[in-house]
């Protein structure tokens, strides 16, 4: 009845593994409410249903498992968007994923630190840039326009770009240094997950339901950086209100309800805001925090 | 990377396990509001949160991964519910784990029925019902008080009682026979999942979001039957009235949620009943239901 690596006996104090703690992740932060645009408890899309978001961190977790392992990480990657996206909502936590599994993969090493992921994310070769891509087969993403240079590494192409990845001989990581700068997950990946990290202490010293400080800590990010998916949807103006609201909110001089309704209404998504707390809680987890 | 049997590639239609299904159908059970009494997206109670669920349902997943396998029932149980309980809630789905472990074990002979079900039941041994009274160990479960000749049989003892059923030679399948009439879920055991098929049957003939189905499934069941934890930790009264107000309801006599805010304050909590949501949940997404 084993699961293999990583599955303790009944006996061991500390009963969730990195993946399981990864997909627990995904549901607390789903479920953290106020999230103004996202999805959570109190709130759905008109075409994305928390239901989705079930689905799609139970769907993940065979990918996470294998995140945790030693084998492919970009495989990892693709095969738990793969599972993800078995539901009809379409993207649910793609990001988040991507941000998931090099934390995973440096915590089934015991090793939950800036060094730890950056090592995960150093050992990335140009084989997991190939799988990374081959994920967008499976899911539709919003992205940006790359570069006219860059047409042929378009992340839309999915698996057809393959063939110029390899031809440039990318790594995964290297494919995440380009986008640093438009994308809040690369930059994450470049820099050491340093967003995550100040997440996970903030949820640390944090205390009630641990998907509630997962929402508080979703305010306060939005309040200190743009959120990189809706300057991609929605341009960088509505990024920059966007950031200036939640300061409101945190100020007391708005309503996080009202703000929410206002972003749903205006479609105002902040979703890289959310990949970043559900990686964050991913760390809290692991460093100990108790549901 | 493979996750052992009953896992597939990422090309095969069906994606989600047996096991799989089981974890998803208790989030999505949890997630369907209103379910007067219970805890659901919209409404925690003082003690149980919420994330207690969603830890308790991720918690539980190496053992009803375990179910779906070919070991002991009973072991597999009981390591569902010692992962269910890593979290500070105590008890939120032993019932429903208790259920879905035979239907899980059906489902992975590609058996989804009453029969498959049956035989499932009729496996199980004396070594799956110290099991079952081992369970109690992990977790505070309420439970009525057994009659006097019982008392060694009281599954209070937990692991204590493991030698009086052994010298009885007790299978849990008769355990569950015996405590029939008393258990809604003992009486699934026994019955064949009546209860849960039927809700299966609603579940996919309804439309909508998934968990909202469940949440109308959740007030049918009350409405046509008792809820057996009302009755044993309110009383018989209570749980006669439970289920004419869940008439009301239906009749549009009541508002669904005025009664969620009655059942909450008086302590009113139809557990049973939002157990066999999850198993009816369980089958229905064996049978195809989308999320």
């Amino acid at each position: 009845m084993s699961e293999g690596t990583g599955d303790r006996s009944t006996d061991d104090v500390r009963r969730r593994t990195p993946a399981r703690n990864a997909e627990l992740a995904l549901l607390l932060e789903v479920a953290g409410t106020p999230k103004p645009g996202n999805v959570d408890r109190q709130r759905d899309h008109p075409d994305l249903h928390f239901d989705h978001f079930l689905a799609g961190a139970v769907g993940a977790a065979p990918g996470l498992r294998a995140a945790a392992g030693d084998g492919p990480l970009g495989e990892a990657f693709e095969r738990a968007v793969c599972g993800m996206a078995d539901q009809r909502g379409g993207n649910t936590q793609f990001g988040a994923l991507l941000a998931l599994c090099p934390l995973v993969r440096a915590a089934s090493r015991d090793d939950s630190t800036h060094e730890g992921v950056e090592a995960a994310v150093a050992d990335t070769t140009v084989d997991d840039a190939c799988a990374f891509y081959r994920a967008f087969d499976h899911v539709g993403v919003a992205v940006g326009d790359p570069p006219e240079e860059m047409a042929a590494l378009d992340v839309r192409r999915g698996s057809a770009a393959v063939p110029a990845v390899r031809e440039r001989g990318l790594t995964l990581a290297e494919l995440m240094a380009q986008s640093a700068s438009v994308d809040g997950i690369a930059r994450e990946w470049t820099e050491g997950f340093p967003r995550t990290f100040a997440t996970a202490e903030r949820v640390v010293a944090d205390d009630g339901p641990v998907s509630e400080r997962g929402a508080r800590a979703f305010l306060h990010l939005l309040a200190e950086e743009g959120d990189t998916f809706v300057a991609k949807t929605s341009g960088e103006a509505a990024a920059e209100e966007a950031t200036e609201r939640a300061r409101a909110v945190l100020a007391g001089d708005a309503d996080a309800e009202t703000v929410a309704a206002e972003f749903v209404e205006r479609g105002v998504n902040p979703g890289t805001t959310a990949d970043i707390v559900a990686a964050g809680l991913f760390v809290a987890l692991e460093r100990g925090v108790v549901v």
